[in-house]
């Protein structure tokens, strides 16, 4: 009999409503949210409350199919979810699968199982790559909250700790939202696999020191040419594992990639509120009037990743 | 006539006491001090209420100067003062100096005129570096506040600034306690230099989209061999600094430098309370009991900087 998973879906349809985690009030409680309709799901993802690429996938798909059993402009719907994060391609793929279908909750319910399956087989791959004790470093939360379940970077981590390779992990607190701090370490928590949470400045001490044996972390989206999106920082890192010769890897779900985009200088770069910066937890960090500039995501060459994991295998970069 | 500063003296001899800025409140409020006893100035230092490698020079002084008046022992003082913060060898300078001294009052009043001279010059020196409108990027605080006054790295900004090149700085947050956001922010917004706030994982994103033109950083020990020791996260920026072809300059007095540490190695590193990364502002970011790592300090070889600005002048490393 399978144990249960310690951390519930991220997201579900729940027979005419979307149930997904309220990740804001993450790691203080675990509450949820149900949204009845497209602009409630539009609200959760613009606010971060659902966040993570293959996450957004799902929500995509669900929030068409919200719009289908209301009687509502599917292509409407579509478009709205689409507008509210610009960099994560996943977001239009599943809404334009959820679109295309002609049982769009059938469409969405099997996106969302399929996510699971998907990130298990990826973590499989992955966690051979992991050496026996092996020290990650990841940034942001590539984990189950960033997809329906299971997680990508984390999957890789998780499927390692599975298989008795006892890995440990170094979180990148990843600011200015905190995603690393709040939500991997609630996860790795959960999980029982031992880490570490570090203010994202240490990473260049921690390399130089010998204690980060790969550094492993997810993607927003993946251009044509193996560029990465991924949240802010993700290129620091990769530039410093490249000087120290740590090997840098980006897991992510085929569905990451984006043929239509053929480089990372293609990708539009979401900007976000600069308030997230100016304030922490709600407290004010800089003097009043103070301006601050908020780039959610930064995009990293294929020359400096090490390999892709997805849920078909390990790839170099071409 | 000279205009008066726009930022009051980080530490000043008050006649039988120690006056200084509570940097703790800062940006929120301008609060001061008073130290009667090298207990209390001991507290001030460990807890960052006064911080910065010149200022604690000036503050190991001044302690000396303070157990001198009271008819205590000056080398017990020493001691106890030098124990508070492993790795700013200013600290140890100024105890020293005001320790051998017959006067040491005097000397403890003379090394805090000296350091604001001191900085003038560096600036004088620094600015000539910065473009006009350069686009300087600066961690933690390097400014008056870290200093007695006028600043190291935040002084070469200002000293650009007053001959008019106009520069303008990208300003690193600084996790995990914030020096950047609350101090240097602070800082320029008094000098009228106009600023950007970014967190310390947009470094790399800025230096890739070409809006950086030099960093400007400080240093709380520089080794014989010109490894620098200075606030976590500034080796990350060396190491991208040099990967995108874009000068890094270390801004110091030469009592920084230390003679009797011949490499970057041999420098002690702070480990501080873990609770600083867990928590911002008083607000837990991760879950309960999680683990976390303070190391307060990294060290950038002396192959990675362009050069080291003192009050004598630019110098290449060796």
């Amino acid at each position: 009999m399978a144990t249960p998973d310690p951390i519930p879906p991220t997201i579900e349809w729940a027979g005419d409503r979307v149930r997904l985690i309220d990740q804001r009030r993450l790691p203080a409680e675990l509450a949820f949210i149900e949204a009845t309709t497209v602009e409630q799901l539009c609200a959760a993802i613009s606010t971060l409350a659902v966040r993570g690429a293959p996450a957004l996938g799902a929500a995509g798909a669900m929030g068409v199919a919200l719009a289908h059993v209301q009687g509502r402009s599917r292509q409407q719907a579509r478009d709205q979810l689409v507008a509210t994060r610009p960099t994560a391609v996943n977001l239009a793929w599943g809404a334009d699968l959820a679109l295309a279908a002609t049982d769009p909750v059938a469409e969405a319910v099997r996106i969302a199982v399929e996510d699971v399956d998907r990130n298990r087989r990826l973590g499989a791959f992955g966690a051979a790559l992991v050496p026996e004790g092996g020290r990650v470093l990841t940034h942001c939360n590539a984990g189950g909250l960033a997809c329906v379940g299971y997680g990508t970077a984390i999957g890789v981590i998780r499927a390692a700790h599975e298989q008795g390779r006892r890995p440990s992990v170094w979180v990148d607190e990843t600011r200015p939202v905190l995603q690393g701090a709040r939500l991997t370490a609630w996860e790795l928590d959960r999980l029982g696999i031992p880490f570490v949470l570090v203010a994202d400045v240490m990473a260049g001490s921690l390399m130089a020191s010998n204690d980060v044996d790969l550094v492993v972390v997810g993607a927003d989206r993946i251009a044509a040419n193996g560029d990465v999106a991924n949240k802010i920082g993700t290129y620091g890192l990769a530039v410093l594992a490249h000087h120290h010769g740590i090997p840098f890897y980006v897991a992510a779900p085929t569905s990451t990639i984006d043929p239509a985009t053929p480089d990372g200088a293609a990708i539009e770069v979401e900007r976000r509120d600069p308030a997230e910066v100016l304030a922490v937890a709600g407290v004010a960090i800089a003097p009043a009037g103070a301006r601050a500039e908020n780039r959610a995501f930064d995009v990293t060459p294929a020359a400096l990743v090490t390999g892709y994991i997805t849920e078909d295998g390990v790839t170099p970069p071409r």
